[in-house]
Formats: structure tokens, C-alpha cells, sequence
């Protein structure tokens, strides 16, 4: 084969928000797939908060991407050449792929996905990843009863946006936190959300005061900082906190600010749990069976906000910390 | 009856430390107790850190002390008059009877304790809110398994002082952080924990890591502020913090500081709950069961800081805040 791969490999780690100069564009001859490989194409990119933190130096549930590594990226493509039985050319697969136009993955850590069910970047969005991330996280940890009001933060990106449909399929009251009158529009209109909150707009807590006048059930939280101290302030009696994410204090200098607001726990007996997607590994099949079931019933809608060009990865990736992106950013890759 | 009955009622809202002009002395005449009621004669004070978020105006799990009003307390005393079936003189009894010499209150508010089984001041500590704080808070909450490792701060005070040796009775190891030679060498060599930091002495996170090499399951914090930071950074897999209190805190001038380290929940799949001893109101016969059981057994040590002297009543709440006390503190009256 005499096609080039091209990649973005970390060149430093940022300080803040990610700068063009803590990357580097290399391109290399794609490779052949060794015994057990599969080599693919990728065709689209997952964007993800998470990776900002995967580029940290230090102790996480995950090692930090190297510097000179290959970025670290979740995504979709078709499988070009296999030499593992499990897959054959023409196959679409999902897998940690990485930032680059090919790669050559052990055919063990991909996943075969059917195109005909939905469409290929749904696979990285309502069934992937940020569908499974809403599903445990807010079923396991959140555990809402009928009648209960969950508030979710980021409720127009790809966590969030799930969250509250879930929450509204187990009968709770789902309030959304977004930023900005067309992302509010969006999960009311489109998601089927009770309400929404523009935290752009003004004052939050008596937004969230009105809304949920007998306190939040449980508080599903991407996003940290003065919006999760807020939510803290209105919780209800033996409340469940849900820490998915903390996307404003991801590209902070300064130390991470806490929640202020913690003691609320103690005056309600509530709690606060963190999670992450691959704490439920092992239960993947359940919550996909599930939300495929409701995809496929209608009962589900699955928004990806699709952006183009390999490229154009750098500044497609800052979208996430500008609130840029309403559902699931993914980049179609050339 | 002639008596007089001195009284510490507040005066105003204390900013940081309680001050002398935030007490008013008053004295009045001694009432007589109405139907159903009781008079009783204030033997010991319990001297808590949850008094000083009472004397806060604002939201709570339980409504300010108003100003002008007898400051709210925990206390042990004598009854001398009865207008209840359940008491007679002679009789003595625990309850929210308020910093004051005499107090008359409901009988059915009041609890009967038996002095031949435990001294009375024990009612006010292992038997008491602190005990009951200490054994639901760590084992409802908390749920340490045998092996387990539980480190608890403030482990010199009333409620820390139980947990660690509560979980030492369930089989976990027990390790205590407190301030000072003093009381690290008191809750290893009396109280039978494993070990002891000083937080006072160097680098709390250096010591945390020797003693928990494999990670905290169990982390009790009733101090808040940095040393919770530290706790969360050492959290292990599937880890429960409880939030029993934030003592650094109460007297902040400031915004309480949140924990900067409360993304550790997210990483370890941890979480933390917090609770106040009359969450547990309907099952304190429960504890109260099993403590004395322990107590009698010789298996668990109460130790009570007794203090004298109604009218020291201001000064000696602020040993709590300064960490002088070393177990229960109580103020002995009259």
C-alpha cells in the first residue's frame, strides 16, 4: 500500500487550552497489519472532553498520552486489510484508533458495528462511548425514580443531552443546563426536556430554584465550577450527585476550584459519586442492548455535530471548551 | 423554688471565632415546669462543633439559634421537678435543654439514662451524639470491611476517636490524623489505632502514602479544608468518603474552601456522602445497642475532656476550634 498517514502526535503538554504548537503533523507510509491486526481507515473522529485531560502529566484512571505519541482519540472506520479472522475489508469497526488517517489496531480492541442500524458516527455518539457514559452514569449512579427531578449540566453536548432523555424515559423530571437560547431550544424542543436553563443568561440559582422547587433528585454534572456549586445549593433530600465531568476547569492554570457548596451533602444527606465510561466495561452489552432498543423505537434522538476535514482536528477540538458544539462532535476525516 | 438560673443566650452573629460580645449573660428566676414537662438541673454541657454553624443565620438541617435565645446544647443533668409520668426527681436525663443552669423541657424530648451502667458524661459522648455520629456515619455510610483501611481525621475529638476504634471492632485498619504529639500517641497507645499522623508535623501526603500504600477504602473527615484535599488524593478504588463535619472551616471568614481535589472521586469510582446524627433518629437504639455492649465489654475506650464552670461556658467552646481538647469535650456545672 502507498498511501500516507498522516497523524497528530502531542509535541508538549498544554498549559490551558491546547495551542497549535503542542502538536505536531507528521505523516509516515501507512503500514502493514501483523498477525492478529486489522489495518483501518479512519472515517470519523470522536471529540471528546476527556481527552484534554488524557494530555495531563500524572495519575489518572488512564496513563497520559507520551509526548511524541500518537494522540490518543476514539473512532470509526473501515477495515482496509485484516489478518484476524474477526474482520474483513469493507467491515466498519470502532476502537481507540487514534488521530490519524490510518491505523493498525489489534483486531481483539476493535468492535465490528453495523451500518445498516445507524448511521457510522452514532456507533461514537448514542452508542458509543457518550451513550454508555449517560447510561451507567445516570442509571447506576444517578438511579432516578419516577417523579424525581434530575438536572444535568452540558445538557446540550453529547453526555448531557442523553442524560435527560434517559431520565425523562424512567419518568423524572429532566432540567437541562446549557449555554445560550438555541442550545436551550434544542433540548427542549428536540430532546423532549421539561425546561432549560441559559446559565449564560443570568441568575442560576433562582432559574434552578423555580424549576425545581422541591430541590434536585440528582445532579448530573460534565461541567464543575460555579455551575456545579450552584446545583449543590438546590440539592434535595438524599440527593445523588453524579461527577461525570468537570469540562470548565479542564483547561485552568490556576488550581482546580472545589465546590465550595460540599457541605450541602452533609445538611442533605446526600452524595456525590465520580464515575468513568470504561468503570463498566463489563456491563457494556446491557447498556447498549437498551439504548439501541430505544434508538430504534424513536424513543431516543441521536445529535452528532459533524465537522470535516483531518486537518482541522486542532481548532475542531477547542470547539468542546467553547461550547461550541450542540450533541456529539465528531470530525469526518477527508 | 428561689433558685436563680443563669443563662448564655446569643447576642449576635458571630463573625469567625465566637467573641465575648456575641454572648449575652442573663439570669432569670427558675420556672416551674407545665404539664407533661420538666425541670432539670444542668449537670454537664456537651460542647460541640456543630454549635457553631447553629449560631449562623441561613439554611440548614436544623433552623438557626435565634438571636436573644438560650444558645442550643446538648446536656446531662438532674431532674428536680416533674409533671411528666416518665420522671421523677432524682432522675437524670439527656436532652437539648441549652446553655443554662436549669432548663424545662417536655418529657418526651428528654432521654432517662442509667448512671450505674456508664458516668453521665459518657451519655453526652459514646453513648451519645458523638458515639451515635461515629458508629452511623461509619458504618452506614462508611462500610468498612474487615482488611479494609479507614483513616479518620480529627481522630483526637469525640466522634473521631470512636470511629477509628469502631473500625478496628469490624476488623479494618485504623488510621487516625490528628494535631500533636499528644494526641497521636493517645489514639495508638489508648485507643488502639494503627497509626497516627501529625498533620502538624510535615508532609501530610508523604505520611498518608506510607500508611496506605494500597490506598484509602474508608476516609472520615470531620475538618474539611486541606487535609480533605490530601484524603482525596490517596483515595483507593471504589472508596466512600463521609462527611461528618468541616471544623477548619466553621470559623472561615471567607467562602469555604471546596475540595480541589474532588475529581479523585471520578477517577476511583468514589464517592462521598455526607450526614447528620439525627438522619439516624429512628435507629439510634440500634447503636446505642451495640455501643454499650461494646463499652461493657471493655472493647471500646470513651474518653471525656471534662472542663469546669458555667461561666467559663465561652471560653471553653473555643477549645474545640483551637484543637485543645483531646476526647469528648463537656463542660461540668455548677
Amino acid at each position: 500500500m502507498d498511501a500516507v498517514n498522516h497523524q497528530f502526535r502531542l509535541a508538549a503538554r498544554p498549559e490551558g487550552l491546547p495551542k497549535e504548537s503542542d502538536w505536531d503533523r507528521t505523516e509516515e507510509p501507512v503500514g502493514e497489519p501483523g498477525e492478529g491486526e486489522v489495518l483501518v481507515k479512519t472515517l470519523y473522529l470522536s471529540l471528546d472532553p476527556a481527552m484534554r485531560g488524557w494530555m495531563n502529566e500524572g495519575r489518572s484512571y488512564i496513563p497520559p498520552v507520551g509526548i511524541g505519541e500518537v494522540m490518543r482519540a476514539l473512532a470509526a472506520g473501515e477495515v482496509v486489510a485484516s489478518n484476524h479472522s474477526g474482520f474483513a475489508p469493507g467491515d466498519h469497526v470502532t476502537g481507540l484508533l487514534g488521530v490519524q488517517e490510518y491505523a493498525i489496531a489489534s483486531g481483539d480492541a476493535l468492535m465490528k458495528v453495523d451500518t445498516d442500524l445507524a448511521p457510522l458516527p452514532v456507533y461514537l455518539s448514542t452508542l458509543g462511548m457518550p451513550g454508555m457514559t449517560a447510561y451507567f452514569g445516570l442509571l447506576d449512579i444517578g438511579r432516578p425514580a419516577a417523579g424525581e427531578t434530575v438536572v444535568v449540566s452540558g445538557a446540550a453536548g453529547a453526555v448531557g443531552g442523553l442524560v435527560g432523555q434517559i431520565a425523562k424515559l424512567k419518568g423524572a423530571r429532566a432540567i437541562g443546563i446549557a449555554g445560550g437560547e438555541d442550545k436551550c431550544r434544542h433540548i427542549v424542543d428536540e430532546l423532549g426536556f421539561d425546561a432549560a436553563i441559559d446559565y449564560k443568561a443570568g441568575d442560576l440559582d433562582a432559574a434552578l430554584g423555580e424549576h425545581c422547587p422541591d430541590g434536585i433528585d440528582v445532579y448530573f454534572d460534565n461541567v464543575g465550577g460555579e455551575i456545579l456549586d450552584a446545583a449543590l445549593a438546590r440539592l434535595g433530600r438524599n440527593a445523588r450527585v453524579v461527577i461525570c465531568g468537570a469540562i470548565s476547569q479542564y483547561n485552568a492554570s490556576a488550581a482546580m476550584k472545589g465546590p465550595s457548596n460540599y457541605m450541602s451533602l452533609l445538611v442533605n444527606h446526600a452524595s456525590m459519586t465520580g464515575f468513568v465510561f470504561s468503570d463498566y466495561l463489563d456491563r457494556l452489552g446491557e447498556g447498549a442492548q437498551d439504548m439501541a432498543g430505544w434508538l430504534a423505537a424513536g424513543d431516543l434522538k441521536s445529535r452528532e455535530d459533524v465537522a470535516e476535514g483531518f486537518d482541522n482536528f486542532p481548532e475542531t477540538l477547542l470547539r468542546l471548551f467553547e461550547g461550541a458544539n450542540t450533541g456529539k462532535l465528531v470530525l469526518a476525516v477527508g
